[in-house]
Formats: C-alpha cells, structure tokens, sequence
C-alpha cells in the first residue's frame, strides 16, 4: 500500500518513524512539510529525509508543496497531518477533499475538518467509495473510534462520557492533590509543557467540545457542530469547590458528554466520586461508552503524544491495508 | 449471513433475541440445545423457538442433535455456546473443529476448546480459509480481543495485565470495604449468584489462569497452556494483609499477568495503589495493555452475564458478516 504523508511536525516524523521500523507493508511514496515536498513512487528514502528534515528544517523540493503531492503523487492514502487551523480546518480540509475526489483514501489526525465537515466528508467518501478515518483526532492512543464502530459493533450507545483534554485533567489533578490554585497549576502545566503559551483553547473546554463533536457525529452520523455544544471551562474553578468535593469523597473532571436521545451535548466540571472510573491522574483521558448490550465500557490511555497519535494514525492505515487488500484481490 | 446456534442456555438465547431484535443482516437457520434441535434454510421463528423452549425445556425435533446442525444445516457461521467442559473442552471442540472443516466460520464463548487447542484451531481456521472468533471468552463484554488484535494493530503487546475473574475482585472488594473475612464474602458472593456452589474453579484462579492463556496466545500466537500459568488464588488471603495494603493507600486486587519477553505468565494477589485504574469494583473486569506505540491502555467492564456476553458474539458475528459480505460479492 502507498501512503503519501503532509506534514513533517512530531507526528508526521513519528508516522514515518514507525512505518520505517516496523514491516507493515506500507511504501511512503511522498512527503511534504510546509516549505517543500518530495516524491517518488518507488518510495522514498525514509530515513534520508528524516534526516535532511532534522538538519536543514525541510525535506524535499522547495518548488513543489503539499498540493502538488496531493494531485501528483502516487498513493493510496493520504495522511494529513499538516498544522491546521482548528475554526476553518484548512489547509487539510482542501488536501482531505481534493484527494478522495481523486478516489484516494485518507487518514487524519486534524479535528478541524473531521469536526466541521463530517457529513460532507462522509458522503464524499461513500460516493467516491473511499475511506475516511480519524481515529487520532480524539483521545490519542485510545483506539476510541475503532470501539465505537468495530469493537462493540450491533450496540447502540446510548451516551458516552469523557475526559478528553489532558491539560484540563493535569490542572484538576493538581489543584486537589496539592491545593494548588487554578494559576498555580496552570503555570506548572506550562512549564511542563502541557499547556500552550494562550491555554484559552484547552481551559474553556473548546479541544474537548470539538473531540465530543467528532465522537457524536460518529455514533448518531448526524450534522453536530461545535456551536451545538454547551461548555463551562475550568479557568473559573476554586479550590473551595475542590475542598468539598474532596469532603464527599468526590473529586471534579472536566466530562464532555453525549446523549443523543435526551439531546444533551454538554462540556463541563462534573463532581465524581474519587473511586469512579473517569476520575483519572494527571494527562491521561478517559472515556465511558454506555451500550444497550455490552453495558458501560471504560477506556484509559495517553490523550496526546507524538508516538501515541502515530499509534493512532499506523493503525487506521492497517485497517485501510487490510480492507485493500481485500478490495485489490477481487480485481486479481 | 446465515447462522447455526449451539446452546439454549442464557448466553444462547440471549444471542437469538438479540438478532430478533436488531436489524443485523442475520438468519438464525438452525438451533441446538441439549435434547432437540431446529432447522430452516429459509430461516427459524425465533419468537417461536424461544416459546417453546421457555415452556417446554426444549427447541425442536429430539431425534437430532447438535452435530445433525453442524453437518446438516445449511450456515455460514457456526455459534458454539454449549455447556462445555472447561477442562475437555467438550463438546465445543468437536463441534468447533467439525464445523471448521467443513468450511464455516465459527464464534465461541467457550474458554475451554480456545485455550486448550488454540495452535491447531488456528492452523485449521487457515488452511480452510475460516475465521474462529472468541471475543467473549474472556472479559464479558469488553472487546478486548478485538482491541489487540484490530484496534491496536501496528502495536506491539509488551504486557497484559487484569482483573480477569469478576467473583474474586467482588470477595477482595467486600473484604476491603467491609472488613469481612474471606469465608464471610465468599458467602455473601454465593448468596448474590455471583460464586458458583463450588466455588475452586474461581477462588484458586483457574478462570483467570485460562484466560490469560487466551489473551496470551492471542498476542503471541503461540502454544501456551493452563499449565503454563503460574497459579496463587485468593482463598488463603487474610483481613490482615487487606488492612496492611490499607494502610499504605493500596488495596488487594487478584491479577492476572503475561509479560512475553520475560516470559512471566502469572496469576496472583497483588497489591496496588487505589487510584489504579485495574482497581475496579465488585464483579467488574479491568485490562490493562501495555504496547510500544500506543502506551498503556486500560479497558473496563463488565465481565460477565448473558447480555454482554451476547454482545461479544454479535461483534463477532458482525465482523464476520462484514468480512463475508467483502468476500461474497467477489463471487457475484
């Protein structure tokens, strides 16, 4: 299978990393990060341009771009990984749409179109009879769309909890545990690198209602926005609502959840008995998917990470290779 | 898809109604139970079946079995839940590797045949061209086989570690919450259903010990055994040592662990901190899988009664039903 790759950032080199190291079965046959590009259909040289990245801060031709991949290479999926603008989605709505109007399939670790333009995406890939995937866009390593739509296929889900931003989950794990102020912990948060310079984003709960956005339009395939969804940040959190919580034996998350039949799609600080399986330390996420079946289901993992998103994005390219395998036989 | 059920017991019937109930794309073409069995290439009456089993003990025709369905009816997919002898494996296997020679696919909840002759069931299921799915031999309606092999593809397993055996955490829960002695929550559990009159199978750990040989050869895909397992069970534990881990904010958890590189294939009583995430309460299942990409990953849930174990076997049955429907239309 051929992949071409936009964007050489920690994911996009992690993607390559691990595509490099193990045997897959996947040839790279482009690259492109937002100077230059490079192609070759034969595959390129992955560890030469990982390189050439690392020394002179490109990795191709400067007179080629991201487009030109998209529109000239040779591949089977696109992974789009640029650096995007979360509100308008670009560049990688335009690189997502061109390619699988070109009959290309696409993996994406880009909430901004996967949460703006869902439907529109979706049936384009069911008329161009591709497949657009996504699992890194929500809870990192958590391979939490695989379980919604494979694992605990013939449920229906009935609502799914979550604790989807790892800087908010640091900053309420170390306001209880130290009795640290919300400055305090913030402050921490950016030294350790978990926290953005502006951690308005994370802070007001905008990352995890756009995950939530992604996680609902997955399971009800219907046209929510980000301004379907209701928030409450944690930036105005005291350490007394902590100090009672902490006398009840609770604690407070950040929860985004979903309830498609009583029409709830909320982001919010929830009370939680300390014993509660969403009540996780530190930058970890945690998401509970409540089933007619299978009953609530809990799943623990790293929410962000390079090498944990190229787990995310090396394993819809697998389940992409295995279903064209499948496909390319038929025509064998 | 058509469909043969073997088993009437809860987990069976649970499946039928499940598929009466949803609209899966599967036909229920034959049943079995203990003294009668039911076949319609056209399709049984799943209400009917049901009836007639609820007031009479019995599915169908006493002059068939079993095995007139497994090599008589007219399936694609092969669903073996017999009372089955978890030491045998009998009559499951029979059934299973029957079935599998002649060509159909086969879904089990049967722990017995999966962790006693997994090498053979696999090389068959190859060289016949068949899936063998076992989702819900182990961990009740956690998709945790589907999560290593499908949802974590690309990764390596470095570790499994859980809380297999939901009547051993709800004793260890009772002791540690209550302060009641072993005998005392053994009792309690007996009186709740959850711990069968005799209770060795669980308490010594055998349960868990198998399904860890399941996860184990899953992972590694070779020929570990029961016998393989090194094996501590909980009856022998003590309120004493539930109040030591106490006191160091830990608590007892019975854990299950398979570490291939090191070659640990182990179940025992262990003590872990409170807020980790494998300490889950009363009969609930926790896994913990450790990987190279995708970091630690921890799935909770409910491990076991018939509905969730019904939901396993329908995740399976769809997998396969997706993967046949792939496989179909190259013939048409």
């Amino acid at each position: 299978m051929r992949v071409a790759i936009l964007g050489m950032g920690s994911v996009g080199r992690g993607v390559l990393q691990m595509i490099e190291e193990k045997n897959l079965g996947i040839t790279v046959t482009a690259v492109a990060d937002s100077k230059s590009a490079l192609m070759d259909r034969d595959g390129i040289r992955i560890e030469e341009v990982l390189e050439a990245k690392r020394i002179h801060g490109f990795c191709g031709d400067k007179s080629l771009g991201a487009m030109d991949v998209v529109t000239g290479a040779a591949y089977d999926v696109l992974v789009e990984v640029t650096p995007t603008n979360a509100g308008t989605g670009e560049p990688a709505l335009t690189h997502i749409l061109t390619a699988m109007e070109r009959g290309h399939h696409v993996v994406t670790s880009n909430k901004g179109p996967i949460s703006r333009e869902f439907s529109r995406l979706r049936s384009i890939a069911a008329e161009k009879g591709v497949q657009l995937r996504y699992e890194a866009t929500v809870g990192g390593a958590i391979p939490i769309i695989h379980t919604l739509t494979q694992g605990l296929a013939g449920n229906r889900i009935l609502a799914i909890f979550g604790v989807l931003n790892g800087t908010c989950n640091f900053i309420l794990t170390r306001m209880a545990a130290e009795g640290l102020t919300y400055e305090q912990a913030l402050l921490e948060a950016r030294e350790m690198g978990y926290a953005e310079a502006d951690p308005t984003y994370d802070v007001k709960g905008i990352d995890p209602a756009i995950k939530l956005v992604i996680l609902a339009n997955t399971i009800c395939r219907e046209t929510l926005k980000l301004e379907d969804v209701e928030i409450t940040g944690i930036d105005l959190l005291t350490n007394d609502a902590l100090r009672l919580a902490e006398e009840q034996h609770c604690t407070i998350r950040l929860i985004a959840e979903a309830i498609p039949d009583r029409g709830i799609l909320r982001v919010a600080p929830r009370l939680l008995p300390i014993s509660h399986p969403l009540v996780v330390e530190g930058t970890l996420n945690a998401i509970t998917i409540e089933t007619d079946m299978a009953g609530e289901i809990t799943l623990i993992g790293k929410g962000a990470g390079s090498v944990e998103t190229a787990s995310a994005i090396i394993g819809d390219l697998l389940y992409i290779r295995d279903a064209h395998a499948g496909s390319h036989s038929k025509t064998t």
